[in-house]
């Protein structure tokens, strides 16, 4: 889950150029779909086979690949060399522990971002790396799994309405990032809602699996910023510098998912800092507690020690003790007994105990 | 509260350009006035049709319309249109979960700012978005409801005294943000009474409501800076930056909005800091008295267990126990019991306990 | 004291211009004194009326106008008119919250700084805001209310010796300055001295008291950062940048001033972190003694119980006792609780507790 | 461990110049092998004597001087000299405490790495410098003593496969740097299954051990930043900077040896902040555990107490104590204690406490 | 001993240029010696009396004059009047509270750097305060008192051995600098060990005075950095800047000055880092012990409290009490007894408290 699980160690002291799949083990057979499209123009084929999705591209189209089970090695590498991807960035597409980075190469930008779903059932975070490739005219994109995130980027495609067709490459490129990026904002509320429910058993008073719900959510927190502040970089270089790839027209909508991704971060950071400070309303809860607990006890003790202390006296078994034979002995007992319960409260009031 | 409950999510997987409102539910209608102004002229209109409010404006005059109720998304969208304002910028306008922050385009500037509100009955703060367009002798300010925060600019407009209908839209705009962000002293005054009273109660000795307090006081902070941060930088690039629908002298006045904003940025730095030495207080508070508590039960226990403990030997019902004929037996026990005090007592006061 | 208590409120809504007067109430008189000083010449006079304040200076001349009482609006005002001084400087002039700035503008430059003084019988500092304006070969300062800081400087000025008389107006200020930022060397001499007394205490044994003295010097040091911080860039910018008004001689002694501001930031963020160690040290102090005070209940329980439980056991009444009727059945008893009573000690010698 | 230990405090007070082995002890015999390769050129010698090692290379060819064995001052002297090495990187070479550095001289750059290993036996770090030489056509590099780290690097050249033999130095050095940064990562993995493992503990219920183990956890992750921090700079520095002695075509490699750094710089990071987190939840257990005890306690003796008190009162030797004679006396004492019994459970369930 | 301690507030308001010593109280004479040197050329002068350190240099030698106690005012003045420094310069001599500095004057350069010595006997730091003025072929030094740090630097001058003799003044500096450095490192590995100390001290088991020292230590961090952190710019700006009094030869030199400063600031940190770990674990440790206190007293107490009460319960005197008379009533109480230890215990067992 923190990434050094992946076993990347199994890659030390190989060349590099030798390509090694790093991630969860996977049988599912790669998928494969094309998108061609332009003015006017909507060709869509899945399932392909590699080499149906090699694809020469007529001036004028605009093409886009997702390619789906990167586990394949063999299909990835044939699938780079044919679109002339430089081997570095083979190895990255294999390799699922990136972190969210931008690489612009001399014909080619390379993308890596993120996806994460939170899995209601374990209550866990699940993060897939998802690669994209803009060249000229195209887009590549590499998933690890099956997902229904980029459905409505390829419903927007079908339906030719909007810019997505008529916009080139750079403008699909937008549309997928943005997509995985607004993701992050039906995260993010699952996740408030958490911390919330979290938040409100806190002030009820926190029972015992309070504890470990918060150092869960501390630890999804650290998951999150892992995967999340790179991307502010990654996206503001994408808006700033000036890449020929990207026309000035798509700028303007990136200036748009900067602010998104400036947003999730933030809120994240308010994340960090609310479940700090229920950590710290945590423990002085505790406090709290154990201070109620302690002056019960004290109160009762402080009571009841010096009474059975007098009993005691008293149940002695000395032949000579005259106040045994007086008459108002026993009833003298009692008032002092009482005299003394009445001191304590007393002073228990005056130290505003009770 | 926190931006993260306001269901930005629905909008996910949408193309960038089909509008939708995000914010709570409202119904009240829209309300539109209009402020034309120029060389010993002024003219307002209020609850304007929205085809009134679409002005061709004649050279040397000024207009600043205020348009109350964007969960009208129609509305919004003709306005904008007629002004020419870039479709991204309307879903901004229309989003009202925007951090503060400013944006040059072509031909006007666009500006979010966010006004704080706190409701003394619920003690919470209320967050209105209100974003503001500058164009060429125009301003346009959308707010989320009625309220009277530009009551002031409004009567200074119509008095005509002063700077304010001579100097242009741009003064206006310096006008309207400085409106704003004087409010937030209001709101800090408040703050700060609150903080004071918090502490007070702390420092006579905390209640059990008193955590529950800090941590509101705390997470309004974080509410605060969150709404106050991104200014700094929004006031600076207007001061600063060379944009050319900011003339020279208004950067003077908008330079003082920027020095409050750091003021304003640094009392809840201040305030932060405050509360949390507070719960440091807090914590050392209960440290110190669970002390009190447990010295008081440690010393009534260990004075009256060995006393006990005599009474008990002496309750024994040994047929051979010689010191119960005694006759000085009772005296004698008495005589140990109160030297066994004393020494307690002794050991006590070395231990600087009592 | 922290600045959000001076009901800066009061002006929300005013347009610039309208000049308020915000801080402590005052009635005191306004007191001008001006001093006139050039090669061999040097002319003072207390007591001015307005009028006789406003001098058109001979060349060659240096002025010095010291002006006491700024709760007067409408004398702070006509001055600042005489000598061409912007309405916003103005407006900071009367309001007592600035915090320390520098601002440079076309004729003058204007310099707010912060004047500390540390209370010996209520132990709090007391603020006060001194404004100075820099123009050609004059001198103004605006104070709110009577102190002797600067007489050091007057005494100076009135004997002619040193570099004073000689240089220029932008050495005065300097001189000024430095006279206010070497106060507060005093300020931290006794602060240190108080928190070396705090510290004491700790190391010997806090007291009742200490925490609350540990939570006000905390707060304090929260005023004077606030205070202190923006000096150093106000101080950085009098040096650094080329300022017509300030002589290449000049600078070499706010280098030196410079020089000072830091070390007094250093001096106050030592003490911080000597505050936030002492703290931690406080809390350990008390855990520590919390310890030995269940150490203490916890040996004297853990004997006595056990024993007290024996004597009850033969304090029962049944008829068939065995026990009871035989000859060494009490020394027996007393055997069997000694051999309790050393293997507890034994136990608690090997858990260390004794 | 940490650096301070290895007495560089010998040197003090020597001229630069004077070379000194500062390091552990050591006595295993120097080892020396060359690698000479080029275009279908493959040449390896081992164990070499001193002067076999000082290589004039004909034009075309690469060379490797891999030196084990620091501590043999005079051959690191006498081959430095023979290469042209200035003394003060000869003096770098010898001491082992440097932190990670890169230093560009006129003819060649230098270069120090750490190798960490962990050995499972006394679960510690080992730490060992690297120093690297690149000069034209050469690579020298410094180790301290024999290990198994570079044995990939060899192989490669030997097999001569993949670009290793063709590139020049400049991508024998990155290999080598590539090699041991990539040793990390096993470093990583396996701290990492050691911080889930002490974090399961503490999730199961911390042990005795369990905070030992934190606290060396922290420790070591101290020690592992200062090796990996500065290497960020390092990496950075041979990517970025144009140095003639590193060829384009190596830059983008090193590039992605700079992401394997960042990646391991966030691994590293990420590891602080869980063990900072897994300390508060430490501590938080500890807390919970402790008033769960305090409640037990607290029950058993509200409850008894009383009770012991009554049967106490019952128990005094009193003549005329007249309950003592009533015949259902006995039988209302135990229901007055049952009585107090179900008061005191419905008190503590009241307060869910039970 | 943190500055603030040293009264430097008798100087308020005296003008610039009237010098005073600022610093601790002293008696000790002057001790002036002159090394004059050049090629194939030493003469040293030791006791000198102020005239003859007064010299004119021939062209091609090169001067140090050593200057201890700064604290006869006058003879300070006239050796910098001498060689014409600048008042300022003289003022920040005399007073010993200056925090590590460079300045760059016309016609020198002037360097004040700390002079560190653990005191064995005390555990405290001594600081001694060395101002160093570059000039033209010449180093004048300033102490505060005799002391041995620069002997190795005169014997090295002395034996005429290496390139000290030959290189020029700026080299001298560096030689001056890079000794004072260096002794830091025989502070830290001091510091170092008494850290190591306390850390097994806490590892094994934390002792009354295990807080006190580790609040000692950290403040003594604390002292450390305020005299080693500005250390680094002032090395930094000696490296970078293109300052012409020195060469560039030396510069090499001085960026070894330099990683050695950042190796001493990095350790430091590591100490702070260390030390916060420390307290960490104090504080563990004490809630640990607590725990294991209050278990011993809850599983004794919960034991026998309800025991005590059984035999409570029999040692009543009423008159129609069965179970006395009972034959087995005795043995009865007595299983009854050992029942309820063994439930408890189970109970404990299965809490994991035993």
């Amino acid at each position: 889950m923190l990434g050094f699980k992946k076993k990347s160690s199994h890659k030390v002291g190989l060349p590099p150029g030798s390509f090694h799949y790093i991630g969860s083990h996977r049988t599912e057979p790669v998928n494969i779909s094309t998108f061609r499209y332009g003015h006017n123009f909507f060709e869509e084929k899945n399932n392909l086979s590699l080499d149906e999705a090699l694809i020469e591209l007529p001036h004028g189209q605009f093409l886009w690949v997702n390619f789906i089970g990167i586990h394949e090695i063999v299909s990835v590498e044939r699938i780079c060399n044919f679109y002339n991807i430089h081997p570095l960035t083979i190895e990255d597409i294999l390799s699922t522990e990136q972190r969210p980075k931008l690489e612009e190469n001399e014909d080619y930008i390379y993308l890596v971002v993120k996806m994460l779903e939170f899995q209601e059932s374990s209550r866990k975070f699940h993060v897939e790396q998802v690669s994209m490739i803009l060249g000229k005219n195209m887009v590549i994109s590499f998933q690890e799994k099956e997902g229904d995130t980029f459905d409505a980027v390829r419903n927007r495609l079908r339906s030719g309405k909007g810019r997505i067709q008529k916009a080139g490459s750079d403008y699909l490129l937008y549309t997928l990032v943005d997509t995985i990026i607004d993701n992050y904002f039906i995260l993010l509320e699952k996740m408030g809602d958490v911390i919330e429910e979290v938040e409100e058993d806190l002030l009820l008073g926190p029972g015992e699996s309070t504890l470990t719900q918060l150092y869960n959510l501390k630890r999804d927190t650290v998951v999150l910023r892992r995967s999340i502040w790179p991307l502010r970089e990654v996206v503001h270089k994408l808006e700033r510098d000036d890449m020929k790839l990207i026309k000035k027209e798509t700028r303007l909508y990136l200036r748009d998912v900067y602010d998104h991704t400036i947003r999730i971060i933030e809120t994240i950071e308010n994340f960090r800092d609310m479940l700090s400070s229920m950590v710290d309303l945590y423990q002085s809860t505790l406090s709290n507690r154990m201070n109620v607990v302690m002056k019960v006890l004290t109160i009762i003790s402080t009571i009841f020690i010096p009474l059975t202390f007098i009993a005691g006296i008293y149940g002695m078994n000395f032949e000579y003790m005259p106040e045994l034979g007086w008459k108002y002995g026993y009833l003298g007992v009692w008032i002092i007994m009482i005299t003394v319960v009445f001191i304590m409260l007393f002073f228990f009031r005056k130290k505003k105990w009770i």
